[in-house]
């Protein structure tokens, strides 16, 4: 099932994504719904993020294959021992459609990092890896983009990772996939530039939210990265970059310069 | 004014302090609001942190006095040249009276670091150091509780500072203080730990304000935390720790272990 969050006119709401039309909802995505009998064509509605979450989790270097790129940057030259989670700015949230802005005092290296992200469906904290999953709701398309030059610059990545509009997810949530089989590839202005598969993650999504919720709480609607994978190129204004996975849906944003 | 947020019975509303009577309002504490007719003896009701942030901003290093503590865990031995924000998980938020939970699997470096928070009280990006102080209602205490081996060992704060229960708030906001003169005292079961004034801030709350709206969004009811000065000390669990400022008030609370 493909669950979306949608504006349409002034109104906010949920609903479920069949072929081209989204079917409102009413009642809460994280305990229990129905679909009523309003239905609109999905292209006459803006999408949203699907979530409203309390907290964006990044993983840190969870690809090996990433692990080159990220030492250029990061200066740290060995793979983690156990998943080294950050918190991404929540200001930075963004949805399919909406403008990646390059802030004016950028010199303009931002770049794409194409992620799987797994959206909780229940409040947790302390769960075991086995136990994770039922804590998920279902999986959908991000992008981690990273301002490199304030990313080697700073003391932390508030503004290399955490810029407002630096977090599109969406389309929607997609709650029947294989976690640990899924395909993403991004494509800039239509050719790919980077495929990921989340068999290769170090630490899978149901280690990194045992992880995490060991000392802290997770919230329905907590958007919870894979991490990126190999090497990573500038996106520029004028250009449009997608992160697409097999099953879930297509996540597509416009580069534009900030005014 | 003081004003408060506060639950009582199973309501949770907002209200203004005056003496030991809390006048609960109608409206919104950021834009227009009245008092009413009823009033509570501040000792029936629970105070809860003052608001419910989007973010809680942290600056960095921000007290010359606290770089040769900070430098022996961070390793960065230079004041910083402009504030180096990082966000504090949302997850960690407590308020005054409410348990510092040392997790069961931390070695029990826990530590306070007292500072001063500034409270957003309207949406703001881009605004100047000049204009900040219109953006920030007013002020309130806070504990930026710091699990040291933690803060040495992993390459994010995540849990060294944002594990649950790590971000006490309170017990109020203050909207008329001299934001660049406050006075804050820290005491551990009554001996003062810990003395530091805002006047001493390498980078003012409008500075810090100003800075990071340059590329986040800040919104109302975010917290922008002073930073911490001096050497500080570790807390056990049976200890009572208290961030007072003159003019605002007194956060206290409690120590315990995990179960």
């Amino acid at each position: 099932m493909k669950i979306a969050r949608f504006q349409k006119d002034r109104a906010v709401a949920h609903g479920v994504v069949q072929g081209s039309k989204i079917i409102e909802i009413r009642g809460s995505i994280y305990r229990r719904f129905r679909t009523t009998d309003y239905a609109h064509n999905l292209k006459d509605v803006q999408l949203l993020a699907p979530t409203e979450p309390v907290q964006i989790w990044q993983p840190g270097m969870n690809f090996a294959a990433h692990l080159a790129h990220a030492a250029a940057i990061t200066g740290i030259h060995d793979l983690p021992k156990t998943p080294q989670p950050w918190v991404k700015g929540r200001n930075s949230l963004n949805h399919t459609g909406g403008d990646i802005v390059i802030p004016k005092d950028s010199g303009g290296d931002v770049h794409y990092e194409g992620e799987a992200v797994a959206v909780i469906g229940r409040e947790c904290r302390r769960v075991t890896e086995k136990e994770a999953p039922d804590y998920i709701l279902g999986y959908t398309c991000g992008n981690d983009v990273s301002e490199r030059a304030w990313q080697k610059a700073d003391n932390f990545m508030w503004r290399a990772k955490g810029s407002d509009t630096f977090c599109p997810v969406g389309p929607w949530i997609e709650t029947e996939v294989d976690a640990g089989n899924l395909e993403m590839v991004v494509k800039l202005n239509g050719k790919e530039v980077q495929r990921a598969c989340t068999k290769d993650m170090l630490f899978s999504f149901a280690k990194l939210v045992s992880y995490i919720s060991q000392q802290a709480t997770l919230y329905p609607g907590d958007l919870v990265f894979s991490g990126t994978t190999g090497a990573t190129s500038r996106m520029k204004p004028g250009d449009t970059v997608e992160v697409a996975i097999d099953g879930i849906g297509v996540l597509q944003n416009p580069i534009v310069a900030e005014k």
